[in-house]
Order: structure tokens, then C-alpha cells, then sequence
């Protein structure tokens, strides 16, 4: 990428952001629904933060903040223990939003004269590319969030009033759910190339597969509800010890957003309350459920070298963001006709048995760096990757909440096994046993 | 009163209570920051909603409700298990806090006409009174609960960012702690007269009182100061073994707001972050904290028959909310000069060591009604107190947060021991032993 | 009393104490069930440790304990921080049984030699008093502590095999539950005489009592049934918002030992699971459910003044432990026919509405005591009352666990609300309107 | 194996469990000293049941079973929900110690007398020796739950006090930690041959491993103190986030029967409190300490892949429980001379990064049975492995708890990150970066 572009490659990844807030009201902004979750606020304050923090506080000369106290009302870094909890942030309803739409313009502009002084500073450039990635995760967690916080009131609001787009839904036929076939031996696996990747991305290694069947579609909202409906949450022999814990203390019975009435299932989509879509994919599943499904389904869930396998060789083509109807679509033959997996890519974020921890010979990347730009470099990364290798599944693919550019075949996305709110489908697997 | 005056009355108190959010953002009305308090937006809506719930349902003929949802979003009647818990209030951003201005709006006309066209019956009049108590009521509320969310944020925002007046504070010289003796005898105790009260006031009765001393005036910051430099909280047989519990679990060592940084104590107040001042009374403490106090001074908190015989015959003056200054004030001689014991009322609420507990010969006042009528009174009523007579503790007096016309002698506030965003404070007693 | 008579009775206590374990396995004895309850274990090792840490350690010379370690493992005085918690008194497997029975025994070794030496010396009476009525207390628990283990076990085990004696139970007809008329006045309440009581009964002083009627007997298992079968726990309106709080999280549905199976209602008891005599008093219940079921009989919980003032004229005479049923027996015509009131004493302890708090005039009771001993005393005496006046509830009378020696008209028990597994049971007061 | 044989094992390896159960007392026998550990008694009736209820109830014609109740007091199998919770098995106070040993001999009588006329039988010959590897883990857990309950009192009590052999300890001298090189290549892993293995180990199944480096020995107590003394709890750098979370809620800053007093460090053991020794292997680490550890001493934990494949060419040689000593040694060369790396088998389990998951292909093992058969197979089993796959960390190499039989290369222990009162230590691996 040449360095004259990436002013407007930011500014446009921020027009982005605000674009996605602008339907909200200054209450929607401000209410964390739950511990996990952040008010919209706190998220655009968070991508200010991030840019001031991690490249102004170093680049700028005279270095001025644009407020003493949002260093740390705005960070995620706790290393030093010095932010405020979490489950705080909903509680500031000061600063307002107005002043932290300030705070970004503020953040823009000093943005934009550093990258113009320093044009050729390869860290500037890796940091400022780092932020835009970073706040492009941040515009997937506020539209969670915001999902997540609209469904908690009685009036069933909508995030955007549009009305879905006709190609969704049950005017398709649903696609019969076929198998393709992958035989073992030795292939590569993470990221290769020169464009932006996460550390936890490589290095790209040598792994051993044994044959195996990927399913050619994700799974559907109509299968999950004939698990349903044989009594699939009641019967613990479907569900891991921890899983079945989960259900018991949960009471759960249905997907998240799932509610039942007289006339029958419905969905809370960020359109407002739906008639369930049966072809639609089923999502906001924990690891448990798509695990219980698989094995009602004599299947299993996919490792996640199998997935980017199967992967790598398929166009990204899928429902994005880009189409800005959050929401998954049904599985129909590509436009492209290259796609011989379907759903693979956008859709929703799919479920692999796999534990989120390092790759053989990973270590958190550091480019060449002086000392003090080296420490930055570890706490503008030490914010992702590697401090949350433990009890976390890895998913891929993105969702209909990612923008298109956003997702590689190596993009490793990783949430705890009890996680519903994020966009979470399922793709199933088999081994193959070969007969001679 | 006269039924021609009602109106007037009532719009006067949804004035004042409109007066009191004008301050506030949006943001601020959404936000609960604790599940003892709501947001201010839920205040206004339930003080709507007592009108509609129980007044215009049974006198609007034919009725119609501005919003069906809003009756559960806005309801504090759980009996029938029909509302949303508590903790979720803060999650509703949807109505805004401009549509629930155009509900209040809404219920004022209807309630506007309906006392134009019913001015006699006495059960929509004593219903309309006690609609406007219980917005009263939440008119404190409101101010508590601002304050203890706007404690919140690092910003240390003001409600208001009018000067304190100057009466207030230091320059007044402190006046010594004195005692007013009481001897034993029947004294009579509850609410009499005509004017509006609450069942729990009811009915005047005899008591025995022991002779009993009553301090002259509420404990300062500077008091409680001292006891907590005399190593207070941690000295544990100061401290009912609960208390003791309670210090241990929350790791108290001063009242909710004080702060203590390099240059000294300071107390959050509703205008910011203020200097303690040693001459104002201590406020913000638990019934454990006041008890403990009351031990370091080898005192007790009175009774609240000992409170009520002492308050009886004094004018009720103090520092109300009617100065709009939402703050106490120190302990000066009445303008008036007739009160011989300072602070009673106003000011800040006064622990008794009684628990919360029916009057001998309570029920719960019942207008003669007819059935329907008496059911609406009963859940009407049925908000309040009777349900409430267990594990609370009475408060007596009245705090700078009440309007003087809210308090009467017989007046009994009650909260669980461990409350501190509520206004309360310390006013001490002793036996009094009388030797021949 | 002489102080000759000392040991005897001391000794005495101790061989009931011994007694009551006799049955017991040593692992019942060893294993805590809930974390209000103690092991019988501790409860032995406790009632040593209080003559060793009180009396021993100052009167014998020079002082030699039985084991250094013991002294923090059988202390319940945490006032020093210093004894272990509560909640791990479970865990101690050693020391053994055996060799707290060895504790007991060097102890009461210890304490007869003392005794012998100091037989005038007031204070130590007075402690030695004190400590045998502590001891008493103790018997009580390892009653109520041991039958809460034995429910643990799907054996459904008797803590005792002997048949319960035939007076009990259904061959009685139940006698009508009757109402005691007393009319309005000032009367005496708290202790009189010179005999043993703990600080809370006094100082005896006067009370303004209003009309009011008790009822002549407790609640039958058979009343509360209906209670049941009405609905009563299902019906808010009968319950205080607390209690109904406490019924959704415990999801109570009747009495603590009560259990229902194909053959009807079940109690179990020291003597094992029986069937339910409906004649026989419900115990068992929480202060939620005696005020719930009195509100359902349109009736209401005595004051402790009420009960005691009804008490003191009656003998004392009921179903006390001395009978070694431990377990209540149904209401019936007194031996003596002095009883008005049936079963004011023994059988259960009556739930009354009066939070435990201090008397007027109450102070700690302090003998005229030297430096040292006052200390002693203080720390004593300080076990008991005084720091856990809030939010108890006083009960009255004895129960069918408590030796008949123990109770006295003015003897106050307190429970937290929510306590069920002590042996509590309901009796009915209601307000008197006199007519002209 | 003979079939002839089968009894003399089952009877040796009960022999075993008795005789590890015999320093202890009723009471030890019967405490749960907190949920994840089991009374010393559970374990004991839990061995009995699994015998009477897998293999007696199909095989004993007619089955009678030793006590109705039993089955479900001393059944894990929570799939038809018909067990006891598991924190409630410390509350069974009855049966006793003694009766359990009476169902045990029951037990023995009866298997003896069916395997004898059934001693062809495949499964029946299969679920023997499951049940006898079942006693074996149960055996283990009984040494760890007894260890933490005794660690509970004061008193420091020893299981057994016999002294420690004089070969263990501070007399070697420590040595060097050193590093041995795998070069990178398809290796095989999981279990080989016709021996006794569980299902979790199979197949056996093709693996890349990159290069990489295995320490020579396990992590001292005088290295883990050193990471303490350097501040290694406090530096969250070194920490996961979670790990993080874990140390400040249990306030953790040494291993977990480490205690520091005046003369130094100690560390609890089943021979009682004993200074700790620098040279014996640290033990009783959580996967978050192990992991930190390895962070400072900038190396990494092992996957399980590489420990197999440094173990596979090892002798199982080590410090296990056949020596009685309950307690590992430190590391030295070993009297075959023939282990290159010393401490792989026995002494401490250890800790690797690989989450516990299915093997490639793997499904749980099914013989081919008729139907009734199948299920008892698949709830024996099923009470093992397949379900607990997730959130939990594989540790291989069994412990000085671990009989030496129980162990091979191909085993796989599982624990949940934050366990520590396992035997679990750390072995470091780093990557091995080939230059040419």
C-alpha cells in the first residue's frame, strides 16, 4: 500500500463507524447491556483512544491529549491495572456523546498531520494500519451490542427500519446439505503474503490432516428446530458435562434471539422482531449447542485447520457488511459459480473444535523497533492476541457484521464456549474413512 | 382542600419534577447505576403511570392508554408479577426520554379533564393526593439517584453548576453538642389531624416513653472525622457483629462520598466535588455506621417514639429542597427562634434504632369503597408500606432533598441498614438516669 | 445458691451434653451440614473452651491449656479476628472425637479444682453460671445441628430409635384454637428476681400495652396444611415483598422437613421420616411464613411485651427436651390445669413481630470488676447479646429441645427471619376493638 | 491376559485402596472439603458401585443388589440425572465407614463369584478391567482429596508418619537444566499394542511436529521461588488475561500448599508440614502459573504431541506410588541409566498447552456388543472422557501418586486450567530455530 493513501483509507474506515452510530439515539449510546458487552460510546471513544494513545502520545510534537481523564476512561489495556473496569463503562453518561464526537474529530486531525509529516515512517504506517483493523473489530461489536442492548426493551426497536432486501429468505429453496471430501497428508496452514495480518496468524506451518467431509452449507434455522423439537436441549447424552451445566443454568431451550408466541417463532434481528426464516442460517449458538447439534447430526465441528484447508482455494465472496443488512442470507448458488463450499466466508462466524492458543513457532510479532517504540508496539498488540490463549474456541470466516475486506483465510476470530451474542453459526464435519 | 384547587396542585408538583431533570442529558435519565436506584427516565414514567394506572383506568371513560407496554415498563406493582425486574430499567433506551415527556403531557390533560368532570368524588381526590405524594417522593428519588450515577464518571460532574450559597458552611462557628432531657411518661404518638398520611402513621396511639436525653443538633463531618482517625472502623467492638460484616464485605472506612486525596477529604456533592466541610452534617451512612458512632460517643440513636415526642412540639424549619440547594446546612439558631433542638427536620434523614413495624391497631387504610374501587386503592396503596415492615429501619426528620410540605411529626421514612445513597445522618440520644 | 452446689449442677450439664452424643457416630459428629450449623464436635470442643479461655486462664494458677492450638479452633469470639471461620469448623477431622472427650474431661478436672479453691469469689460464680447456661444454649444446637445433618441422607436415619411415647399425636382430639382477651395499660416487662438471665431481658421497665388477644394454642401441622392447600404460598398478597423475595429464591413450598410422596405428607424428625400428625404444631417455619399464614387467618404475630405480658402469670409447664422426645407434642388440658394458655412454653419457639433491640435503659451488664476480669467479662458476655441487635426477630417460650429450667417468662431468643431449622412455630395475636 | 488372572488383580488392586484408606479415621473418611474433591468414603462406595452396577447387574442371575439406596448415593453418572449433587456427598454421614467396607467385601464376594462362571466372556472380562483402571484413578484422588483436607487444620496432621526416605532432597546436588532437540517431521501419536488404554488415546494417528527443544527435568521449588522473589505474581506481563483474573480473585502469589512463616517456607505434605526442600520439583501449580512461569523464563509450555514424542523412547521409570512415599523426588540420573530425560513418568503430572480434545477419527470405543450390553458399555465409559471435552488442559506422565502400571506414553490426564490440588507441575519447551 502506497503511504499517500492511508489518510483516506482511515478517514473512511471512521465515516464508516460514524455511519453505523447514526441511527442511535444518545440513550442507545450510552447503555452497556451487559458485563461483556460496551456502550456504542465507549466504542467510538475506544478507537479515538487507540489512534491518540498508541500513535499521537508518540508522534505528535508537543504530544497534547485532548482530555487528561479519557486516557484512561477509553482504554482496554489493563496491564498497568490503571482503566476502569468493564462493567463501569456503561455508568458515564459524561462524557456526552457530542464530546466524543468531538474527541474523534479532534483525533482526526492531528491523525492526518502526522501521517502527513511522517509519510515514510514504516511504524507509523504498520500502527495506523493496526488502529484501522482495530476499529473495523469495534464497528462488528457495536452492531452486537447494540442488538444485544435493543432487545432488552418491550418495544421490540429496530435498529434501522428498512426493510430486508427481497433475495433473502424463503422465496429459495433451501439447498440440500451435501459433503465434499478432503484426504489426508500434509498441508499449510495460516497466514502467507504481505497484507495485514494478526500475529496469531502465523507463521505459516506444516500441519498433518486426516481425510475428512466438510459440509457444504452452514447449518439452517429449520434443522436447528428439528433438534429442537426431538428434544435435543433435554437429552444429555448430546451435550458435554460442561454444556449440559450451561443449559441447566441458563435454562436455555432455543437460540438467543429465538422467542416463541401464539403464532410461532420469531427472531430478534436488528430489523426488530421477524417470523423465523427456516432457511436461514441458525445463529447466536454457544460452542455447546453447535457441539450438541453436530453430534444429533453424527457429525462433529470442524478443526479449524480442516476449515481454512477447505478454505483457502474459495473465492470471499458471502454476505458481508458491505450489503449493510446484518443479517446472514439463505445458501444459494455464488454469482461468481466459483464456490464450491458455500457460506464459508461472511454469513456467520462458524464454530471449529479448536482451542485458541499459538501456532508452532509463534511469537507475538515485533517489527525492528528502538526501545520505546517497541514497548508501544507490545501494548498497541498486547491489547489482542496472545493473552487470551486459554479456553477459547476459534471461529471462522466472518459474519454479516465484517466487512468483505476484513476476513482472510487465516483470520482467527475466538470466543469462550458460552458466547451467543456475537454472530455464531454452525458448519459441520465428518471423518472420512476411506474403503479400499 | 378544596376540590377546585387540585389541579393547580397537581401541575405544580409535575412542574417542579420537570424542573428537576432539566439539568440532565438524555444520557444522564437512561442511565441505573446500581439496582437500588433507576433512571431518572423510569421516575418520570412511573409517576405517569401511577396516574394512568390507578386514576385514569378507573375514571377515563372510555379509557385509553397512551401506550399498552408502557403499563409494565413503568409499574412498580409486582404483585401480580406482571412487571419487569427492577434491574432491567436501565436497559430500556427505547421510549426516549421525549416520548415519556409526551406521556407525562398526555396524562396531564387526561387527568386535567377527568378532575373537571368528577371534582367531588372523594376516592379520585384522595387517589390524585396520593399521586402527588408518591411523586414527591420520587422527586427525591431522582435527586439520589443522579447524584449517586454522576459519582460515577472520573469527570466528576456537577447536577448544577450554581455556586453553593454562602450561609452554607464554614463561617458559621459550630455550635457545641448539647442535650435536651425528656422524662418518662404515656406520651401519644402517630399522625393526627386531617391532612394527607401515610396508613403507616396510623393510628395515634399510646406509648411509654423511659426518660431520655436528645442530642441538640445532627453529627458533623468533623465528628465523624474524628471518630475515623481514632481507628473507627476497625476497631470491632464498636460494631454490631452484621455491621462488622458489612465493613469486612465493602471495605468501608468513610461515608459513600468522601474521597480523600493529597489535599485531604472531599465530598461528592450534586455541585461537584467540594472540600469537606467539617461544620455540615455527616450524611450518607449506614444505620451501621451511625450505630458504631453512636457507641464511640457512648450514646445511642433514639427510638423513633423518642424522636416524634421531641419533634412534636417544634416548627418545622431546616434545610429543605425548596432552596434548591440539594446540600445540608450546618446547625444555626432558627430564624424564627423557636426551635430549641436544631436540624430535626430537613437537612438530613435521622437513623432510629426502631426497626419498621405496624402502629398497634394498624390496617391499611381502606376508604369505604365499593369492591372495584377497593381493589384499585389496595394496589394502590399496596406500593407502599405495609409490605415493607421487615428488616428495615425507620429514618425521621425529612433532608435537604424533601420539600418542607412533605414532612409532618409523624412522618416515617425506612431503609435497609446498609443504605447510603439515600440522605441520611446522625442525631444521637442517651438514658436518661435521673438520681434523687 | 451455695457455692457448694457448684460442681454438682456443672457436672451435671456436662453429663447431658455427653449424652446428647451418645447416639452419634463420630463421623455425625464431625460433619458441618450448612454453614449456620456447627459440628457436634465443635459444639463439645466450644463449651470446654469456654470455661478454659474464661475461667481457667484467670483462675488457675499457673494457667496450663490443653492444647495451644485449640484455643482459636473452639473460639466463636471474633472480636480479635482471630479464631477460624465459621464455615471451615467442618473441616477439622482432627482432632478427633476422642480426643475432645479428653478435653472435656482434663477441663472439668480443671475447673472442679478451681471451684473447690475459690468458692467465694462472686465473679467467678457468676462466669461459671454463665458458662453452664452457655452449655445449656449448645445442647439446643446439637439438637437442631444434628437432626439438620441426619435430613441430609437419603437413609432418612433416626438420631434416636425409641419409639415415640403414645401422649403424642393423633389420639388426642384438637382443641379449638380460642382467643385470650387483655385489656389496654401500662404493665412491667424484662426480668425480675435474682436469678440467672442474660443482660438483654433488662432492665424490667414499663410498657404501654394496647387491647389486644392471643390465641390459646399453636399452630396445628393441620391449620398450616389448608394454609397450603388455599394457595398461600402462591398468593402475594399474603406476604411481606421480602418473604416473597425469600419464596422465589428458596422455592418454598411448605415447612424445612417436610416432604410429600404418593402416601401423603411426611416430617422428618430426630426419630426418623413419620408421617404427618396434623395435630401437632408446625415447626420449622421461617418469620416469612408465620406472618404470611397469620395474615391468611386474618390475624397477625404477637408483640414480645404482648407474649411476655400474657406469659408471666402462667407456669411453666410444657413439652421440654427434659422428656427426651424432642419433638412437640399436641396442645392438651395442663397436668397442673393452671394453664390458661396452652403451650407458651416448651413445644416451639413462638415467632413474635418484635425486631431483637435493646430495652430502655439497657447497658452490657458489668460487675463491679477489677481491670483485668472486666475484660474477661466483657469478652464473655460479649459471645452473646448485644452485638446482634438488627434485623433479628425475637421468639418466645422454649421449645420441646430446651430443658424446662432454662425458660423463664422474660427469656429472648432471636433468629433472623429466614431461620428455619431451629424449632419455630406460630402463635396468633389480633388487636381487641372495644365497643361501648 | 488369562482370564484365570483377572480376580487375583481385582482383589490386589482393592487390597491397595484398603490399605491407602488405613492411617485414616472414620472422620477423615467422611469430610468433603470442598466440591471438586470427594470423602475418602464417596470414593470408597463409588469403586463398589461401579463394579455392582456395570458388571453385577447384568451378570449376577438373580441380581440383588447390596442396599437399594446406594445406587444412586454412590453413582458420578449424572446423565438420567438421578445422582446426588456431588457437593452434597461430604453430608452422608450414614452409611458408615464400616458398613461401605461391608459393601466393598459384598461387592468382591459376588464379582469373585461371577467371574468365575463367566470367565470367557469378553465384555465381562473388559468392564473388569475398566473398573479395576477406574479404582486405580479413584485411588489417586483419594491421596489428593485426603491431602487437602488434612492441609485444613490447624494441627498440621500427617497421613502417614513415616519419615521421608533419606535418597529424596536437599542431599543432590540440583541439576543443570538442559535442553534436548527434536527436529521437525510426521511422527505418530496415541496408543499402540493390546494393552489396556482408554478410548481418549486412540487411534493412533500421523502428526507434524515442528523442531523444538525439551527441558531435561522438571521446574524446582527453587526456580518457581525465584519467579516469586522476582515478582512474577505481580507482573502482569507474564500472565494469560484469564490467569490474570484467577491470581487476583484468589489472591494467589505461591503454589498452593506453600506458607511462609518466620523461619522460612514450608510446604504442606501428606507427611505434615515440612520446610520446603529448593531441589524436590515445585507441585500443586495451576495451568495459569505454569504458564506464567514459562513466560519468564522465556520458554513456553509443551504440546502434548511433543511430550509423547520425546516420551514414547523413554523407560517408564520415576517416582510413583509404588514407592509409598506420596511425595516426588528430585530429579537425578536414573539406576537404568537408560532415561535421557529424567522426570518424564512419575513424580508430577505435567502441565502441556494442548486443550483436551477428540483425536482425529476418534470415537468413543464400542465393542461389538448386543444391545443391553452396548448401553451398560457406553455408560461405564461414558462416565469418562468424551464428555469433558473442553476448557480443559491435557497433563501427561502420571505422578508419585500413580501407580507405575497405570502409566504409558499415550496417556492423557485432563484438568481445568485453575486446578491445584492435583499433583501437577511444569516441564518447559522452547522452539527450536535451525540455522544453517
Amino acid at each position: 500500500m502506497n503511504q499517500f493513501s492511508l489518510y483516506p483509507a482511515y478517514i473512511a474506515i471512521r465515516k464508516r463507524t460514524l455511519g453505523l452510530i447514526e441511527p442511535l439515539s444518545d440513550e442507545d449510546c450510552c447503555v452497556q447491556s451487559m458485563s461483556e458487552a460496551s456502550p456504542v460510546k465507549w466504542h467510538l471513544g475506544h478507537t479515538a483512544w487507540f489512534f491518540e494513545n498508541f500513535i499521537l502520545q508518540h508522534y505528535e510534537k508537543p504530544f497534547k491529549p485532548f482530555h487528561e481523564v479519557f486516557s484512561h476512561m477509553f482504554s482496554s489495556y489493563n496491564a498497568e491495572g490503571q482503566t476502569e473496569p468493564d462493567s463501569k463503562r456503561g455508568l458515564f453518561t459524561r462524557p456526552s456523546l457530542g464530546e466524543i464526537h468531538q474527541y474523534c474529530h479532534n483525533v482526526d486531525e492531528r491523525i492526518n498531520r502526522v501521517l502527513g509529516q511522517a509519510d515514510r515512517d514504516e511504524i507509523l504506517r504498520t500502527l495506523t494500519i493496526l488502529g484501522m483493523n482495530h476499529e473495523q473489530q469495534h464497528q462488528e461489536l457495536i452492531l452486537t451490542d447494540i442488538k444485544h442492548l435493543l432487545s432488552q426493551s418491550p418495544l421490540d426497536p429496530c435498529y434501522r427500519s428498512e426493510a430486508r432486501q427481497q433475495r433473502q429468505g424463503s422465496h429459495a429453496a433451501q439447498l440440500p446439505l451435501e459433503w465434499h471430501d478432503f484426504t489426508e497428508g500434509i498441508v499449510e496452514i495460516g497466514h502467507q503474503g504481505d497484507d495485514f495480518s494478526y500475529d496469531n496468524e502465523s507463521p505459516r506451518h506444516k500441519h498433518y490432516l486426516q481425510s475428512y467431509r466438510l459440509a457444504s452449507r452452514l447449518i439452517t434455522n429449520g434443522e436447528y428446530l428439528q433438534f429442537m423439537e426431538s428434544g435435543g436441549y433435554e437429552n444429555p447424552k448430546l451435550w458435554l458435562s460442561e454444556g449440559l451445566d450451561w443449559v441447566k443454568a441458563n435454562e436455555s431451550a432455543h437460540p438467543l434471539y429465538w422467542r416463541a408466541d401464539k403464532s410461532g417463532w420469531k427472531e430478534f434481528t436488528v430489523h426488530g422482531l421477524q417470523s423465523l426464516d427456516l432457511n436461514l442460517p441458525v445463529i447466536h449458538v454457544s460452542f455447546y449447542e453447535a457441539d450438541a447439534f453436530a453430534r444429533w447430526y453424527s457429525s462433529r465441528l470442524p478443526t479449524e485447520a480442516e476449515w481454512e484447508n477447505a478454505a483457502a482455494g474459495q473465492p470471499i465472496e458471502g454476505c458481508f457488511a458491505d450489503n449493510n443488512r446484518f443479517h446472514p442470507d439463505c445458501a444459494r448458488r455464488t454469482e461468481s459459480g466459483l464456490s464450491e463450499i458455500l457460506q464459508l466466508y461472511g454469513d456467520a462466524w462458524e464454530w471449529t473444535q479448536s482451542s485458541y492458543s499459538a501456532y508452532p513457532g509463534y511469537s507475538p510479532f515485533q517489527p525492528d523497533l528502538d526501545k520505546p517504540m517497541s514497548q508501544v508496539w507490545n501494548e498497541a498488540v498486547g491489547e489482542y492476541n496472545s493473552r487470551s490463549m486459554v479456553n477459547q474456541y476459534v471461529l471462522r470466516g466472518g459474519s454479516c457484521l465484517v466487512p468483505q475486506k476484513r476476513i482472510r483465510p487465516s483470520f482467527r476470530n475466538f470466543l469462550h464456549a458460552k458466547t451467543r451474542w456475537q454472530v455464531t453459526g454452525i458448519r459441520l464435519a465428518r471423518d472420512l474413512v476411506l474403503v479400499n
